[in-house]
């Protein structure tokens, strides 16, 4: 499964940002538009239209965005690349759309996107305020309620380190495990905006918006610190809080053993 | 001209948060469609469509944005308004557009938004990198080239204090005087952007975006300093450079000896 066609290809690492208001997500779908297949049209024409197959470290659903997130691309091995070529060709091909190569570069050899990945960092932002967004629209969760984020730091503490987040698991999951080792979840609050910052060698799916939507309980006073340890405990979804809106996430990078850009 | 209906009217100090993108500006036009047309409409909805004046601290020019923008509204003095009443009503009235309501008090006696303003301050921002802007896309000025920020910085002292500031006037500047004193021009880099911050008690037309675009030409070595101060003494808009694009400019805040919200 693994890079079966990786023989007769020429991998690229590139980090991509876009905003994922108007797509239905990272992932290649059936039915409405996603950012992968935009991005592959748009690579296929630097090559005469040939097949370039494309992966990402992580998924994103649909409204989430991507500030730095590492993708790699497949480019049939006939083809002489150089990273402005990507960079300005796969650009040009992807406007309108707010989709941009940001860097590019050939991948380490045996260096995959997803596979290779050592971290993830996530960013959730939530605007505390009465009053909705005007000038972060579509970049924010609305929350017209004051949070405690010094409670919420506090409880955020609990979920350090290894656990069986099932709590905090979609019901559509495909991962083999539910049990993941959170490295990182910082709370910052910066006027009416609430930061979370999260990292993790990897994260369930929706594991990063049901942690938000159950520290915003904490926050409000609503839940106490016991309560977060029992909802842990618990090891089912219904024992969490509500999932945190998609517009508030943004996948800001992720690591990997080897040096990708220069 | 000040304040002539004020005895039949009661005034309200409002603080406005806007997107200025699809809007000609802040000021009502016969044309196109401007912040103020919107709010005085919104405004008006609270008191049975009796008509409601507003003045704000400054003008913002058409795709230029406010953060955080005193705006005096003068409704009827007939209705019984809170403050409940015109944050949440407005905003309502206001829905889908990018404009919001932020605070709203009773206006201190003699007070205007306008006339009774101490300083006003501005920020712009320039994502200086080769790929177009995804995720800030309309909110900063897009310089696919290197700034040097520091070369800036030293550069904007030689701006602060009382000039002559005909060289970054707009022709259209309906000022009495050109002569202006600017108390803060500082440039801040944070990765791939820079954010310009400035202070004055007034400013001319135009004045922060032809400043900042005669700071780029600093920012990429095409200009000394020398070049600077003779283009300010020429006191000629023609010796300046560029004025750079609305869409990097952000009204922020305004400051009144009174205190205008709890």
């Amino acid at each position: 499964m693994k890079d079966a066609c990786a023989s007769n290809k020429q991998r690229w690492a590139i980090l991509l940002e876009y905003d994922g208001t108007n797509y239905v997500g990272w992932q290649r779908q059936k039915t409405d538009i996603a950012v992968q297949e935009l991005l592959e049209k748009a690579a296929s024409k630097l090559v005469k239209g040939a097949c370039v197959h494309s992966v990402a470290s992580g998924r994103t659903d649909s409204g989430v965005h991507a500030q730095a997130m590492p993708v790699h691309l497949d480019f049939p091995k006939e083809f002489s690349l150089c990273e402005r070529n990507i960079i300005d060709g796969i650009n040009f091909h992807l406007k309108p759309h707010p989709i941009v190569v940001l860097n590019a570069s050939p991948a380490p050899f045996g260096w995959n996107a997803r596979f290779s990945s050592l971290w993830r960092r996530y960013e959730y932002h939530i605007l505390t305020r009465r009053a909705r967004p005007a000038l972060s629209k579509h970049r924010v969760w609305h929350f017209p309620f004051a949070l405690d984020a010094q409670a919420m730091q506090d409880a955020a503490k609990l979920l350090i380190g290894q656990h069986d987040f099932t709590t905090f698991r979609a019901s559509a999951c495909q991962a083999l495990s539910p049990i993941k080792t959170l490295d990182q979840l910082d709370i910052i609050r910066e006027n009416d905006l609430i930061r979370i910052i999260t990292k993790s060698r990897s994260f369930l799916h929706h594991q990063v918006r049901n942690m938000v939507g159950t520290l915003t309980l904490i926050g409000r006073g609503q839940w106490s610190n016991q309560d977060l340890i029992h909802a842990l405990e618990a090891k089912n979804r219904s024992a969490g809080g509500q999932t945190a809106p998609p517009e508030g996430l943004f996948f800001m990078e992720a690591g990997y053993k080897e040096k990708l850009f220069h």
